[in-house]
């Protein structure tokens, strides 16, 4: 049996995976980008709006018109025609006149300012009488008030949500530059591993990590490339990875990294010509035996075999990495969204690791939320299921106690 | 102009949506079911494990061959064989014999325990001393400890995450009832508005809701079906109507539902057979002039034709309706994390308006969060863009001060 050469703690490990860089960035259709990192600051080729616009239904005036206007004195004002959406306002507003406008509508010549609707009450089919002042530009989108031309609207390294796409639809931008998906190698080795499709003969298993990893892989916006399942054979393994390290960006392997009887993925990385260990073993529970490593620029994530320690180390780390090399800070794994709770049982830890505890949440009578370890070995595939998220366990604490506020990451 | 005819509260709404019904299932390859939702319980077809396999890496003993085993008083046991991986292991555990195994190896015939590599010591090649007892079933996953023959591994309602995907491959379950993505005809009305691609012409904009719409509704796990856009026409309305509604299960157009100079799409969507409309107008504030109705079990949106205030409307109403529908809970929108926050702005805001505040996020010297209100006016399409969230000032609320710990929705 070997040993574990280079254990590192969950930071030192990040720490190795930020100085890998990221990956090339590519023009896409904009309908496309949607949580896509942009990779160069966008510039507005043009003024959003391009000329005034009014935000309310009303009518355009001079606001010189309206001054001193209030309900015991309104303004009476003639109405000489109306904004039709989509087309340039024909008439202008002259001195004591008025033009009706919708929310959207493009100014007339000599209108500054839009009186609101609810400030008018129309006498007959030609007048109103506005009962409140407005001041020049009052209700009005100014030409580059929104955005200005040359303006970088989207820096380097936002991602992007509907209201990215929308401001970029507006301004006619069809393409923006932004990282590339990883293409991530998934590669389920070991001899007694089975397809899920075949029913398992004695000693063997069907196939979860490559399904469980790929599909965390796509959750991540990457792209998972499912190989085959690869025995227990040097020459096997070692024709995979290069053809792997070929079509891939990274390439992924579930089985065999442990100091168990068998520890052909970590001879066959070891001995890759240009391959640097970054990891043999790293500092968590479970999840301790994980190889990482580095390939002319490409990471080689080495998962347990085991599907519950297999799918922590890729939610720990492989999911940040990928998020980060298509543009993402890197981010302390497991991702998802924080939930303080309530630890309704104390637990113990081993100094020295950091642990994962998979947490049920239930909310008690006032609300709160309340962790509930789940109950079951942790080689349970199960308890995985069951769980709502994950709880992580500092390396130095000797473990937490019943009642403590801890955070759950939502897995 | 047409007045709103049913304004309701954001609560009332909400109450009125969950009136709908959920899709119809399907069943779908496990590789596909990412982010679904469970239709009905899935019940496990065999026991995981099928017989009983190791936890660890070590020995399969017979446990009373290692009771009153110490550091100072070993118990020396003969190594008779090894467990191969993927095969079923041939020899049985005699008295006083151990055959090597390792981690989810299948126990051999006789056996009861495993010791942990750990806790031994090899003599020499065919003997080990065992330092510590263990009990029966020790480091062993018994048959069916993981998931029981016949379980609810997954109940109706559970969204598919990674860890699912791997427990059902573990099973060998290809496929699964998910409730259906729905298709969402996505239309954008008005004679003012132009195609992305086109230059618009005086008096025209650009279709930014039809984009960052049909984002959203992707981003939601549905499809969107894009439409072209739709003149102010009433024929022309009534006839896109008729198609969408054949072929999408939701219909959510933008423009026109405002109480403005044109309340075309009301007066279409009003006039259509067998319809029942839910609201005309949302106590909300920007996404007032919304429009919600039913027709034959389907739901019709009519966001308002702003940009801000139709994604508003779109992420506050539209995007929990689809998740419902699609299986899950009908949650409050807008969805995503929610961060406390500190509030560096007093607001004010009007009594019987639930207001959406854009606001950033940045941390303060202790790594708190504050919460600046985005500067702009609120038909800035920008200002959605430079937020990091919503702030909801609820309907009964004056304002909020300065200083004040508010939630802020992550959109």
């Amino acid at each position: 049996m070997t040993e574990f050469l280079q254990v590192v703690t969950s930071d030192e490990l990040r720490r190795r995976l930020s100085g890998f860089p990221r990956l090339s960035s590519e023009c896409v259709h904009i309908d496309e980008t949607q949580g896509r990192i942009v990779a160069e600051d966008v510039l507005a080729p043009e003024n959003l709006p391009e000329r005034p616009r009014s935000t309310v239904d009303g009518y355009a005036v001079r606001a010189a018109d309206t001054f001193g206007a209030s309900e015991s004195t309104p303004s009476l004002l003639e109405v000489t025609g109306a904004v039709e959406m989509g087309q340039q306002p024909s008439i202008a507003v002259e001195p004591g006149k008025a033009i009706e406008i919708p929310t959207g509508g493009f100014l007339p010549a000599g209108a500054d300012a839009i009186v609101m609707v609810e400030y008018t009450d129309r006498m007959d089919a030609s007048h109103i009488e506005v009962s409140r002042p407005v001041t020049v530009k009052a209700n009005v989108l100014d030409t580059g008030e929104d955005v200005q031309a040359g303006a970088a609207i989207l820096p380097a390294g936002r991602c992007i949500r509907p209201q990215e796409l929308g401001l970029l639809a507006a301004l006619g931008i069809l393409e923006v530059p932004v990282y590339r998906q990883a293409r991530v190698a998934v590669i389920s080795t070991g001899d007694e591993i089975v397809p899920i499709e075949r029913q398992p003969g004695p000693g063997q298993v069907r196939d979860a990590n490559g399904h469980s990893v790929a599909a965390l892989v796509r959750a991540m916006g990457a792209e998972a490339i499912c190989f085959e399942i690869v025995p227990d054979s040097e020459a096997a393994l070692r024709c995979v990875f290069e053809t792997a390290m070929e079509q891939a960006d990274v390439v992924v392997l579930s089985g065999g990294s442990s100091v168990g009887m068998r520890d052909l993925v970590v001879d066959v990385v070891a001995g890759l010509p240009g391959v640097e260990i970054l990891a043999h073993g790293v500092a968590i529970r479970p999840g301790k035996p994980a190889l990482f490593a580095r390939r002319n620029g490409k990471a080689i994530f080495g998962l347990p075999g085991h599907p519950v320690s297999a799918l922590i180390v890729a939610q720990v780390f492989l999911a940040p990495f990928l998020k980060y090399v298509q543009g993402a800070p890197l981010e302390r794994g497991p991702l998802g969204s924080r939930i303080s709770a309530v630890l309704t049982t104390s637990m113990h830890s081993t100094i020295g690791l950091e642990e994962y505890i998979r947490v049920r949440l239930i909310r008690d009578a006032d609300g709160r939320f309340e962790a509930h370890p789940v109950f079951g070995k942790s080689s349970m595939l199960s308890t995985m299921a069951r769980a709502d998220g994950l709880l992580v366990v500092p390396s130095q604490a000797e473990g937490l106690c019943q009642g403590e506020v801890v955070e759950v990451v939502l897995t």
